[in-house]
C-alpha cells in the first residue's frame, strides 16, 4: 500500500485533537500499513506521539495555527499557517495523496478546494456521506453540501464520483445510483433534475431512474444523487430526524436511553468513515468533530484507499 | 358557522371511499356544524347516507367517474366528468368555500389549480403540511410539493401564506417563519434562497432568517419555507426516517412493536389535518389516502376554517 502517496491528517482539528488524531494516525500505520503525516503544532503533535513510542515512525509537519470548529466557513481559507492550510498544500505537491480532518466541514471544503484544486476535467467537487439504512447497508448520498447551485452537467458527474466512492468505500462492483427527485417517473421534478436525469440516462453506469424521500434510508439504490444544496438539507433533517424519533420512543417510557443510544450510534453517518469530498486533485475525508481514535484510524483508511483507486 | 359556502367534500377519494368519507361528513355536520356536500357517484354515496339517516341532511353532486389512487399527476386533471373535477368546479363557481379529497395529492393539486385557479394576486400555489415536532406541536412546512421551480418572490409568498395556516390551523397569533437553507447566517444557501431572504426580511412578518434541516423537527419556528422540491424531498424523506428509525428500534427488540406504533402514529403528519394546498380561488385539503372517517372529519373542520379565515 506503500506505493500510495501517504494520507495527510490535520493533527488539530476535531473537538479532541491532538490527542485522538495523533492516536488514530499510529493505529493506521500500525494496525492497517496507512502512512500518515500528521499536521498541527509541533510540540503538542511530538507529546502524543511520546506516549505511543512513535517519535520518528509517523512523520509531522509544524503549522502555526489552528482553525477553530466555530469557524464554519470561507474565512478559514483565508489564514495560511493553519493545519488546514498547510495539510491542503502537502496535498497539492503531491506530498500526500490524501487529506484527512476532524475540524468543521464548512471549513475544511473551502480550504481544501482553494488549496488542492479540481481535478482534471471536474466541474465542481461534491461531498459524499454513506448513509446507513434499514437493510443493513448503506447508500451514499452525493452531493451532501459542496455545491449549492449545480448546473445539469454537474449532477451527472456527482453521479460518476458517487460511483466510484461506492465501489471502493462500499465495495459495490457495479453500482446502482439513484437521482432524488419528487415523483418517481422520469420527467418528474424540477427543472435541474429533469435535465439531470435526461444525462445520467446516457452515462455509462446503472442509473435507476428518480428515486424520493422516503428513499434515502431504504436502501433502495447504492448511489443518491442530487444537489449540494437538496443533499446538505436532506442530510441534516435525517440526522436531526433520527434523534427526534429516538427522543419520542424514549419520552413514552416504553425503551431505555442507553438501548436507544446504542441504535443512534448504529445510525451516525461517520461510522462509515466520514464524509469524502470528491474530485479534487487529492481525496479529502472529513471526520465528525467529536471524532475518537478509532474514527480517526477509519478515515485514515478509507481516504487512502480513495486516493488509490484507479 | 354557515356563513361560509360549504366545504365540498371528494366521497370516491381515498382507500376507504365512499363508507369513511361519508360517515367523516356526516360527523363534520352534525359535531361541528361544518356543512358539506358530497361529490360522487350517486347511487353509493346515497347507499352509505341511509347507513347514518342522513338522506336529505347532507347534500350530494352526482360525479360519473372517479379519479384511481395510482394516478398521481396531472393526467387525471383531463377527466371533467370526476369527483374531482367536479368538486373544484363547484368551489371555483363558489357554491363551495372550499375542497377536501383524500385522493392522490398529485392528481388533487393537478385539478385544483386547472379547476379552481389562483387567488388574485397569488403566483403560484403552496402546499402545506403540518409536522409534529418534538417540542410537542407542530412547524407548518411550506411548499412541500406545488411547485417545484418558484422564483424568489414566490417563495416569500409561501411564507405569507403558510403564516396565514399557522395562525387558523394551529393558533399561533404571531407565528415565526425561518427560511430552510444550507447554513444558519443570512446568505448561506443557493441563489434562490440568498434572493428570496433578503425578500422575506422586508415582509411585515416576524422571520426568523435561515433554519437548517436539523430544525424541521425541532419546533424552532412555527413556520419553515421552502421551494416544492425541496419540500417535497424533506417531507417524504422525514417520513420515511421516523418509519426507518422506529423500524430499527424494534428490530433491537428494545421495545414492543405495538408501543413503536403508537408513537409513530403521533408522528404521522396527517393528524394535523393533511395538506393545505394554499393560494387558490378556495381552499383545497388533501387528507391521507388511509384516513379514516375522523381524520376526514378533520380535515373538513380545517378546511372550513381556512375559508373562513380573513
Amino acid at each position: 500500500m506503500t506505493a500510495v502517496a501517504p494520507v495527510v491528517l490535520d493533527a488539530m482539528g476535531g473537538d479532541h485533537g491532538p490527542a485522538e488524531t495523533v492516536a488514530g494516525a499510529v493505529a493506521a500505520w500500525r494496525a492497517h500499513g496507512v502512512p500518515v503525516i500528521l499536521v498541527g503544532a509541533l510540540g503538542q503533535v511530538d507529546r502524543e506521539l511520546k506516549r505511543h513510542g512513535a517519535v520518528g515512525e509517523i512523520a509531522v509537519v509544524h503549522a502555526e495555527d489552528t482553525v477553530p470548529m466555530a469557524e464554519p466557513g470561507a474565512a478559514a481559507a483565508t489564514l495560511a499557517t493553519s493545519s488546514l492550510a498547510v495539510g491542503c498544500e502537502l496535498v497539492r505537491r503531491g506530498e500526500g495523496g490524501a487529506f484527512v480532518s476532524a475540524g468543521s466541514t464548512g471549513a475544511v471544503v473551502s480550504c481544501a478546494v482553494r488549496g488542492i484544486g479540481r481535478a482534471a476535467g471536474v466541474l465542481r467537487p461534491a461531498l459524499a456521506v454513506a448513509l446507513p439504512t434499514l437493510t443493513g447497508g448503506a447508500s451514499v448520498l452525493v452531493d451532501a453540501g459542496a455545491t449549492a447551485d449545480p448546473s445539469p452537467a454537474m449532477v451527472a458527474q456527482f453521479a460518476l464520483l458517487g460511483a466510484g466512492y461506492a465501489r471502493t468505500v462500499l465495495g459495490r462492483a457495479d453500482p446502482v445510483v439513484g437521482l432524488l427527485s419528487i415523483g418517481s417517473e422520469p420527467g418528474k421534478g424540477n427543472r435541474l433534475t429533469r435535465r439531470a436525469g435526461e444525462l445520467l440516462a446516457a452515462l455509462p453506469l446503472r442509473f435507476h431512474g428518480n428515486v424520493e424521500g422516503h428513499d434515502v434510508l431504504a436502501g433502495t439504490v447504492d448511489v443518491i444523487v442530487t444537489d449540494g444544496f437538496t443533499g446538505n438539507v436532506v442530510l441534516k433533517s435525517v440526522e436531526g430526524c433520527v434523534r427526534t424519533a429516538l427522543a419520542m420512543v424514549a419520552g413514552a417510557g416504553i425503551a431505555s436511553p442507553d438501548r436507544l443510544a446504542e441504535v443512534a450510534r448504529r445510525y451516525d453517518p461517520e461510522t462509515h468513515g466520514g464524509a469524502a469530498l470528491l474530485g479534487l486533485g487529492g481525496t479529502v475525508v472529513v471526520a465528525h468533530g467529536s471524532s475518537p481514535a478509532a474514527t480517526i484510524t477509519r478515515a485514515c483508511v478509507v481516504a487512502h484507499a480513495l486516493a488509490a483507486a484507479p
